[in-house]
């Protein structure tokens, strides 16, 4: 079942470099963890911000849940959901 | 290159639906054209609505407006463009 | 796994009104049945419109979508949809 | 009579762990009283944001208020206030 | 129990002359009723504008509904309401 | 002449707390001044904010300008202000 | 007493065009003795749109309201108002 | 050339108060200096907000720009530009 | 003096195709004459809208209102107007 | 291929003076630089603000990316890129 998910990352000015460079290479390890799980379907970057565009592909709105509050930036985030669905048109197995 | 497309249509309820029916007919038929030729990437359905998320990939912003206001239905349509580009985190070819 | 829809509904005041009758007749077997079912888990009216806010439980985005587009007022509808899940806090078996 | 409050918690991040954590203990158990009172009829977490949607059924507005602003984690949380009624199609006891 | 219902008319410059002054003799009509009765406790008119605030003292939410949506100009009024109480400060006996 | 005033109360959770409590006191009093002198002719509080909705009847804008600016909590307020007038259906005498 | 107003027209294409030349016709003779009396003390045009923003000097709400809604063009125009009153830098007579 | 500039002013509480005060003055100086110059037409208060709405009459945008940007409380500053000219129902010379 | 002037065509579904293409003529003539003259100094067109992004060169605000309200589209156009200078880092003549 | 990028430059208060204009010196570098390379085509300064209009020329969404993200001012910038393409009327190269 697939979301999309719209992500905006703001981390203060004043915050510590160190923990902040910590912060993100967990989000890294994560995010290629969920990866391979087939969780994170996609990932791309929004031209001029420091923000994502995923598609998640998980069992329940719960699962989603749980995936995104997790997440090592997740206090930093401002996220956008939305619930998607297979596009008549489409051809793709993995479009489900 | 990539862009994501986000595209609602409004079909007004006094219109022909013949009409209504043979444009969308050729607007399946035109994405099937662009699938296949790799210009449309990715296409799903917004739950709740008669409207669809999009990924493109396309040699320019010249191309993708050509493509865009092209479709069949786009008369219909109200569309918002968001520029994306590859993600640090990504490992698949196709998120270039 | 729950979602909750905000539907707003506005029939244009030169529609037929026999048809809008048996539009309204028509949305709330449709209800009833969803009801039956266990997906329409909720209903209430907001006050003061033509509107209402809806809890709805199925097995899947796809299945959501299905629902609510066709339902018979659909097209006079504006949605929102907004995916829950369970609250920590939590005790009853039906917010899951 | 009945009305859905969506609730959205932000708590600084240089905020006190251990008050907060003393903070979210006393509003679960407040949350667990008024829900044996049969006051906070339901509660729902929104999908990948620390935020709720509630249902009160309460006598007036202002137990309404009195029991929003008195919540634990009340300085912390930006509220919207919806008043609701039974809609027609309602046939459950508890949707009045 | 106490709301503010913010009321905007708009009449389409085409409907009949004739039914609109019908319907506003009506809506004045049912506004005295109400007043008498207690219930439309407040209208001022907003400067500029074919709208008004207004204070209704109601009994529950339902009885609000009921109340707004059988005005004789409803269908062509855009409403805002907003649940009040009494204010700490107050000391006249209708702020309740 | 009158205007409705929304105001919106934030006080920085960090302000000092007997400072707070003495200009509350204080507004209370000027509250209390403005209602003898028939000045603030109404207030409501918003169900679930620290906020109010208020009628003022003033000779001018300017009178109305120096009641607002001159509140002891103004620093902290956020203020709409709305004129008003009688509506044509109006039969109360205060509501000029 | 002073207040700013913008003004937006919006006359529908499709509205003959003699009586919108009345109208306009009208509403020019009107602004003129307006100016003449001394309430409608400034109009500006705003750069690229059919609108105005025009300082108004009344003795009241109530004859502001009065005034602008018995604007020939009243029928097309959205509007918004803004209270004012002298400026404490303020040295001119007509600022008051 | 004349422009409308809406000008919202915010200063932190806990900013220098001896310091607010110079720059207080300096700007009623500078104020009145682009008066006497002919540059600053008009200025009025908002009601209920540190706020003005005024009039400029300059030779170009740029000219515009250097006024606006080296006012003294310009760091504090939210500003809104709205470019004008003459209407065509206006008598006043001053109103080019 | 440079302005941005961002315009978004929306010509109704219904509207003469004769006429449209007349009036579209027109439009590119006009535009022709203005670039020639110096006026229009750029036009680029926004990716997936019938909508543009145009830079002015005129002499006043006057002169601007002038230009656009005798677009032969202009009534079918929303516009906005945005008033530049020149940037301290520009070296181009043209960017004054 | 062109890209409407607006930049609004927000400095906090109490942020450094002399690293701010050290950063400025470098936001400047970089400019010519971008500007030699043909990349940044045009900038504008926005009347009134701390922020400009700019219209870059670039091979790609990527290449637009890393320029945006690697200005020397990029952490005080809130960004709005908007594609663009050759409009059919232009006749100018620049513009393609």
């Amino acid at each position: 079942m697939l979301s999309m998910v719209e992500m905006n990352v703001r981390i203060p000015m004043d915050f510590n470099k160190d923990e902040a460079a910590r912060l993100k290479a967990r989000e890294k390890d994560r995010f290629q963890e969920l990866r391979r799980a087939g969780k994170w379907r996609h990932i791309w970057r929004v031209v001029g911000h420091y923000a994502n565009v995923s598609i998640f592909d998980v069992e329940s709105n719960a699962e989603l849940h749980d995936i995104l509050t997790s997440l090592p930036l997740y206090p930093f985030m401002e996220m956008k959901v939305t619930p998607l669905c297979r596009h008549p048109s489409s051809t793709h197995d993995d479009e489900r």
